[in-house]
């Protein structure tokens, strides 16, 4: 998630720096071919392009609002992931009830919610398609890790192992029938959260759509000098390049925020995310050791 | 569903080629008409045209808008197949309590779970208005095919199969009450993720909307060769020819969103999310031997 | 539901006759009023109606965003009603439970179901204000045809039938407790979808909107031929009439699609889901005489 | 809600009116100025207020889009209580189960519907800020008038009672604890229509959204004399008044949508929906005297 | 909120005051340099800015959108958070069964619902980075503040509270099992309604888009000048500072809107809420004492 201070002019420009370049010696030639060789009677009116430009912006704002909307689905998912971190633990609190208060249950719901804290950083390395860490292991018993070792899908290893958890407490009596049915309503729900996840992840924004916005963008750009050379003569340069950096810029703005797990600085913060719910779920256990919150630094403008 | 490579340019410009080779000649006309006979005197001044290009813009915007709309539907739906799936399987394995830990509850669940895979696939096929495969007939005792041979919705046949054995899993105790309504629960969601899809399926995107848009498209395309000619002269062929283009690929991709069951490259990947369904069931069974995913080779642009 | 073929052009144009007809007297009047008596001075800069054209097609993409929605809501509705019909009857076979295999079950099984099957044709019947048809009463039993003579809400009187035969189940002990709560969730939402179809019948479309973009679109033909007719002379007829219908139909097509029950061709297909519904649930029900679906002929253009 | 017919035009006009009175005296003082004096200089090109009039259409249109949400938003949730209402009633006459069907019953759910019907009628009251009328009083008993007397929020306090009602249900056995919850949800349900309906109707729209709009507006009629002036001499009154009607009444539209509870024609018709399920409650309760529909009479062109 | 009446044209006006005073200073410059200069040769047609005008009223009519998007989500955040308390106190009030009606249990319920009362300003305290106040603290026993205390995240802490409590509850057999699931499903959805505004919150609207709206909209207001000299003159400084008074006041409407927790006139009205609230739950309780409901005075034109 990029921040509100810090951007780097050179982030911002470094994406369209090719589109630019090639922008800008195009302009360049014509001006110099229209000087020396006098060869260019193709003046365009300029209504042309300009009108093909609010076309333009008609089609990119509708992407960028399509694409707006993967990007807040993303975050709205890593919600919903915090919240059902949380309630999961409030519930395996609240509702196993053991008259003996016995160690072993309290070592049953640490291993539990650790292994929730887990399969959070899990599910994002997952997403960013990279293998899970030490630090991930280290939620995780040896059985634990043996059993995920043989799984494609790690996090939904990981729930199934919630699973198997659950069955173990309603056949020791520490929950009810009810309780189980309630905890396992908290997995789907994580469950559905990691496939909407994939979802996004997987699925590749339409890419003819893409590519007419791409190509129309072009198409629009080499005109422009055409229909500017007239009037404004060498002044033309700059203006091209200001137009095209306009237009190109948003292009990419759009083309980032439509792929939010890709571990660029425009990704949902997941990791960030599951920092916030490790130290949520670790006060919960009362635990007094606590992580770092993950802050920017003064000099970073991202957070991932 | 298209990929971000490899795509042939020929595909693009394939899906237009009637219109533009039509639109081509007929500029050629106007031209060499204006030319030889100089009987023209229809000069439309070019922002009668171009006001209507934008209305069109706006139009087309919109309906690329609700296309988008329905294509991102199909593919939550089959999200939503994904996470049911996988619960499915995840409460099948947690909630079935067997003291005797028999091989015939272990054949049971394997059963179900074979049932849920020949589903996914079934639902896809039946979609796609094709047969069922012997694969998917692999994944069926001879008893549940030939239930299932005798219905005309085959999807809805096995859900109904699932019905039976809940209810015989709720006849032997092996789940209690609380737990078969949850499982029902979780089929009750699939049953509506097959009705959305058909709906989608059966639902013609309104025909006068797009008749409408069609027109106006093909009226704004023939003007523009009378607005043209006089700034442009015979240049105006490539640029009717290029805007005639633009305007046709972006209606030809709303059409192929708006129907994403149709055997089409632009389809929901429903063989390819059935296929991941079918790895991550077998896994969660602790099967050994698993399918292949489904890649795109090197040269494809497109996925199924 | 209109289909994708043999749409008559009669029909479409059929629609906007008389506004087209009075345009085509209206633009010969100005012409021939400027040709013999050269009274008319108020010739209008091009770019005035064009403007207004801009704004109207804002105007009408907006309104027929809002009729569409409309549309597809009811869609979806009666979609959901044949997602929670199958599921009503996959409940009702998989959760009554009945040692002794009784006739009298079986019985009241297909009274139930065949009484679902009812309600869909009723509920469709009574949206567009029809009365129930001799079809329907075949699947009600005497006794209940009596109760629902009383009742002005027919499909209401019907979900009470319901209800009241969930409540015999309990007491006869065929379905438990938390079966007969999760049949009750499914004649909730099925009442859900019942009031969700009326208040789209019920609710007029905002008529000052509806209204304002009459006005403005009849304003903005009525200026039409002053600005055409310097540039085209004579030729500004045709111009005006085929820009008039193409503003009519689409603020035409915006009125039908926005009430979707009142049996005209663009209604959502009410009668042929409900057939669809009719052949799934008897299906269901091992009955081997079907009806049969609801299918186009050669020659039809729409489906109700 | 406004009907479709009757609509007087002293309705429509009488919204802007005052506004219209002063763009007309505007618009004629300015060419008598212009005819007299001679020193108006500041003609402006007709392009500048007419790109204004687009950027205002833009943003009119999409106010009155959100407006258009609000107002939907309004009539689903009176939808919803329209659905909850039947559900409750269907739920308390199928749920409770009384082997001698004893009168206490019968009077029981009697006093509780009408506390429903009550309820409804007292939301549409509290939400246009007006005291509960005689005949909701009817529908209560003096206990219950006397404990709700002691409520700001009265729908709450009825609420609550339904609340304790069920607890006594329970406590006396005629429901069973699934029954009671269920039951519950449906009154959770209501109380959250409730709350929705409270939203809208504090929340103000943002002020200074409608504010911008306003002056542009003003600015942008203003300016539109002086545009033209040139072409149109004396026509220029008419021209402008016509522009300023259509621009006020698409500006009024919106703002009466947005606030759906204020006791005007365009409020959601909460009386008339209260009053068809106070009919719709009583015909389950198989009352023979019911009250009529609120219809609209000839002349009327608006339900309430 | 911002309320309807008695906002201060210093309060919007004051938003504005640098970007514009700004202006005033360059577009003055320009004037003066042509006058005395006349050097500047540029003299761009007007169309140029005015299309660049109509882009950046279609980009921020969108980005308003989506601002208001969010201003309008956190609002019924905060509405679910209003019907979630009441729900939690009449479950509270009608589930809670004990046949001795003892003090304790009224003690009890008391606490309970002051918690309530205490999270609903601690959410908002805490979602404006501002300490918990006396007030709240006021409605926490000594063990709970001591409890709380040790969490940074305090509504958190006490859902936690409330979850024991509920532990409590069905320990003691005052509520059975049912009715425990179901408050703690009301306490998910709590906590999905704190998570939800924390997501707003902690979520930055996307960086880049408002960068680039702003850098073009800058880009605009500079060319104006030179666009508007030939026409105008001097005329040119008046209508340049209106114009680019408009463009400023709706990006500023819009940035505010996107932040509803940040202590602003713009904000949601999350005390005056939580007041609500709490008047709502003190009267189920049947307490005497209400605090007043927080008004907006005479001179006051928001509610915080």
């Amino acid at each position: 998630m990029l921040l509100k201070k810090n951007i780097p002019l050179k982030y911002i420009f470094g994406k369209v720096k090719y589109e630019v370049t090639f922008v800008a010696i195009y302009a360049t030639c014509i001006v110099i071919w229209d000087k020396y060789f006098h060869v260019i009677n193709i003046s365009i009116p300029l209504s042309v392009p300009m009108v093909l430009g609010t076309v333009l912006s008609l089609l990119l704002a509708f992407k960028s609002n399509q694409a707006y909307d993967r990007w807040w689905e993303a975050r709205i998912i890593w919600g919903a992931i915090v919240n059902d971190s949380r309630t999961l633990t409030r519930q395996l609190l609240s509702f196993v009830s053991d008259p003996y208060v016995s160690v072993q249950l309290k070592e049953f719901q640490d291993r539990f919610i650790n292994r929730q804290i887990a399969w959070c950083y899990a599910l994002g390395q997952s997403l960013r398609n990279k293998p899970i860490t030490e630090e991930i292991r280290e939620y995780l018993t040896p059985d634990e890790l043996v059993f995920v070792s043989k799984h494609d899908n790690i996090p939904n290893a990981l729930l199934q192992l919630h699973g198997r958890d659950l069955k173990e407490l309603l056949e020791e009596g520490l929950v009810n029938k009810y309780q189980q049915i309630e905890l396992d309503k908290t997995l789907s729900r994580l469950c559905d959260s990691m496939g909407k996840c994939e979802r996004i992840k997987n699925t590749v924004f339409p890419v003819t759509y893409s590519l007419y916005i791409h190509f129309s963008l072009f198409f629009f750009i080499l005109l422009m000098p055409f229909a500017l050379l007239d009037t404004f003569g060498i002044m033309e340069i700059p203006m091209v390049i200001t137009i095209a950096i306009a237009f190109f810029l948003i292009e990419k703005m759009a083309i980032h925020l439509q792929d939010p797990f890709e571990n660029k600085p425009t990704d949902t913060p997941v990791t960030a995310i599951a920092r916030t719910i490790e130290i949520n779920l670790k006060q919960m256990l009362n635990e007094s050791k606590l992580p770092e919150k993950i802050k920017a630094g003064e000099s970073d403008y991202y957070l991932l």
